[in-house]
């Protein structure tokens, strides 16, 4: 991987997500995280995977005792100089970086006076041999060498004079490469382009790296501009993770120069696709929702809602999207609004393999007057496509009616209990016709909607045995002030979920919450029922 | 605001959170949501104010039935150029943007060669004049007339002649701002330098707009190219809203253009300062959580660890951040250590005015130790400040018990009425203790929380008159999986109010939303009655 061999375009894609990545609010990745995202990154095709910092923690140190299995991806291990006053040789810090697996070795250091004089009151002649005895040190025994220069930015703007001197002796040192760190991230691309630009007249474009804070939210357009400018490596996160606001994304800068530049990322077409789903993954890992926005790989990204909008991409793709989702392994999504028209929904339908007689224009038109009336009510099908589904198919007598609803009653009591601990027990009454036959069933719950549904499916469970598998997954409340303004009401959305995968959302709306809970739960237990073509009793 | 008398410097702010921001998915604006945002978009000094397009439908409608009090921006009704084969004078989605209550409008109209062939099926000429003559009509009725060039970079890209001839036809006839969109989000900030620098040589900046949509996250970016190639309008959303990946984010390219560039967006430092609370203002009407890592406003923007950074920061807090986080109305976070927690605390001490004897360790240690178990519980204290003093002040033992609840009962009840309508009602009685006298009471409610709030207010009024001007403004609910993953619970949050204009917001958590909301209802009597001065009973 020496750069004499390698054409001039191409830019190397180093991954700092276990690194700079772990120093998130929050975030505290396992080993076990820890080699299933390195594995991950290295089948998007990444350069370098930093692993952490070997000798400051007990996770990186039983991380960095073996390699992962990378096919690709370089295995690089953090640290920073030697400390002020040792020899690179004698550093406690510097010699578990050396004994680790790693194949290549990252260490950040000071290129701002301020810092040099005041966090590490020094002289800052020390401050740059420190830097290139380390280098040398680090070059000598690992495949490769780099440099984090902290705070370039700042450091140059301040004293250009000395922080060119930093990175000339991790250059001089035999520096791989010398990676010009916006540690605050304060840095605006115009800037950033310039004083790379000055930079490349004393090191090659093909030796320096671009290190951005997104604290701007230009971190992905500052690692460009640096890439512009001449710089050849950039350092970033997947999904953007890192302390404050985040490092660059790598999963937005990939596709970008991919597909939009003519750098050679080392990334084939077939790693692209990987995309989406190794982004998702460390969503997973760190227990959160991924974000529905993100660029390339939200599952918004590629959402089309406007009447207008959907009618176009259904001639011609490129009207409206600016890459083919699939190359990043993303899909396109319609979506129900109040701006739909008839393409939305038509095009709905397609989505959730619906087979409707669409040919009928009366039908189809008192189905959009019925969407419209429901959202002025508060309804929203956005992200509650199968309540949307239901409300298509009702317009459209397709579906049965597998039980009326007679009465519920729900009763939620805080009071002392025997032991003398104030309880609070929630209980629920229904009464149901079921082909005549009515049914009434009660149920506690760990809360009045919890009690309700267990009742619920308590009566039906014995008519409708295909909802024994059926759960519900989240639960989530908006109070909403529609269009008349006079009262509150309150929107649910539910979502559920069988043994099979599948997952459905389904939404309810009324002054009364209970009430609103009641009217997802049921279009949750009709939606089941009418896709496991249950006979209606 | 005619451009002639105004610096070359001057970038003005053009606000789409209610027209495009509407588009994205699971964002539906009431009225009330629409005219709040309005009057919080004022506060910061945004120059235009899109509110929506009159015609499209009920809601935009209804809110441009009436000018919002604005004091600085202008109102703005959104449109499209008039239809193909009509006059503008007979079109009919013209009318309803001139017969609003708008101050000027913006059209959409094509400049792209393939979407008139392909999407409008229309001669080429014929869009041009559609263009010209809709912005001629527009003008002699309203303040202004803009013109936004939907897919204006693709559409130069592939035919330059058309498209600069589209965007000539709009100025030629009026139109104060030509704004140039990147409607499918997918250019890179140096191509948008270059095309908008080659505009300039036909149509003065000055006269130029931007529109950024953020498909590969670099709308602030491309904001900001455009800016340095010459515009002086730039059209974003708060927090980035708008559909798919958003559009561009005004809430980051404010502070940076007023902080670290020489141009003068016209907003004060008193306007800046409120920028976090009405960013996090648009995300509470939304009823989600704040993007913690946004830049700038974000709850971890400027947040640090312990140790190094710490000490660092407080010699001197350009170390480790970029700006003054005061500046924009964020606060700097510690995280981690004991130390840093207490002076946390301290600073919210501070910005609440809560003057207790802190000088004692010991309760201080309790109080901490409390936020702490709290915290875990799932409470948050972010946003819900009035819990969060009735907290302190209860570990340093200075508020009173007004009254103790022994029991409530609350009951939901879903069957029909006389009339043979489907009703649901909603009846709660409690039990509670005041200064020795057992008092028992019954309300109904239009749903359970509302019925719970009702009898308490009905027992402790005689005994606290100043209860009687206290009203329930807002009532949000979020569903947690805490951090000892076994089982969800509901967070409660409660804005109260009362006639001399206060607000104040408590939570309450719990498996069952009832005992939730009973809490939060709690601590919002508790520190209605603490700040009235109520003498216990």
């Amino acid at each position: 991987m020496s750069s004499g061999t390698l054409s001039e375009n191409r830019v190397f894609l180093f991954d700092s997500t276990l690194r700079d990545g772990q120093q998130t609010q929050g975030v505290d990745f396992s080993v076990a995280d820890k080699i299933a995202i390195a594995m991950g990154l290295d089948t998007i095709g990444v350069d370098y995977i930093e692993g952490g910092w070997p000798g400051a923690n007990p996770t990186d140190n039983e991380f960095f005792n073996e390699r992962p299995d990378l096919k690709g991806a370089q295995f690089v291990a953090f640290g920073m100089t030697r400390r002020p006053g040792r020899s690179a040789e004698n550093d406690p810090g510097l010699a578990p970086l050396v004994n680790s697996a790693a194949d290549a070795a990252c260490i950040v250091g000071k290129t701002w006076d301020f810092h040099v004089d005041v966090a590490l009151d020094i002289p800052r002649t020390e401050n740059i041999d420190m830097i290139g005895e380390s280098i040398a040190f680090l070059k000598a025994r690992k495949s490769e060498a780099m440099f984090d220069a902290e705070h370039f930015f700042d450091g140059y703007k301040a004293n250009p004079q000395f922080a060119m001197d930093c990175l000339l002796s991790a250059y001089d040192a035999g520096a791989r490469w010398i990676v010009l760190c916006d540690t605050n991230g304060g840095t605006l691309p115009q800037e950033i382009r310039q004083i790379v630009s000055d930079v490349t007249d004393k090191i090659p474009g093909t030796h320096l790296g671009i290190h951005c804070h997104n604290d701007t939210e230009n971190a992905v357009a500052n690692s460009l501009a640096a890439v512009e400018a001449g710089a050849r490596q950039i350092q970033g996160t997947l999904n953007g993770l890192g302390e404050r606001c985040g490092n660059a994304n790598l999963v937005s800068l990939i596709p970008s120069l991919k597909l939009k530049t003519t750098y050679d990322v080392g990334v084939s077409e077939e790693q692209l696709k990987r995309l989406t789903s190794v982004s998702h993954m460390l969503d997973e890992r760190l227990n959160r929702a991924s974000s529905s926005n993100a660029a390339y790989v939200g599952q918004s990204a590629f959402t089309h809602k406007g009447g207008l909008h959907v009618s176009a991409v259904e001639k011609d793709p490129k009207t409206y999207e600016h890459i083919n989702p699939e190359d990043v392994g993303n899909r396109r999504h319609i979506v129900v609004s109040d701006q739909a028209g008839r393409s939305n929904v038509l095009a709905m339908f397609r989505d959730m393999n619906i087979n409707l007689d669409v040919q009928d224009n009366g039908k189809m038109t008192t189905l959009l007057q019925r969407v419209k009336d429901r959202e002025y009510e508060g309804y929203s099908y956005d992200g509650a496509e199968a309540s949307f589904e239901l409300l298509a198919r009702r317009a459209f007598g397709e579906v049965p009616k597998y039980f009326v609803l007679s009465r519920f009653r729900v009763m939620d009591d805080r009071r002392w209990d025997a032991k003398h601990n104030l309880v609070t027990e929630s209980e629920a009454t229904v009464r149901l016709d079921v082909g005549g036959n009515e049914i009434m069933e009660v149920s506690t719950g760990n809360g009045p909607v919890n009690a309700l549904d267990c009742a619920l499916r308590k009566a039906l469970l014995p008519f409708y045995p295909e909802l024994e598998d059926m759960v519900l997954l989240d639960y989530k409340v908006r109070i909403l002030t529609p269009q008349d303004g006079t009262r509150a009401v309150t929107r649910v959305m539910i979502e559920s979920g069988d043994s099979t995968g599948r997952r459905w959302t389904t939404v309810g709306v009324s002054p009364n919450i209970i009430d609103a809970s009641y009217n997802a739960i049921n279009d949750g237990i009709t939606w089941k029922l009418f896709h496991e073509k249950a006979k209606s009793i």
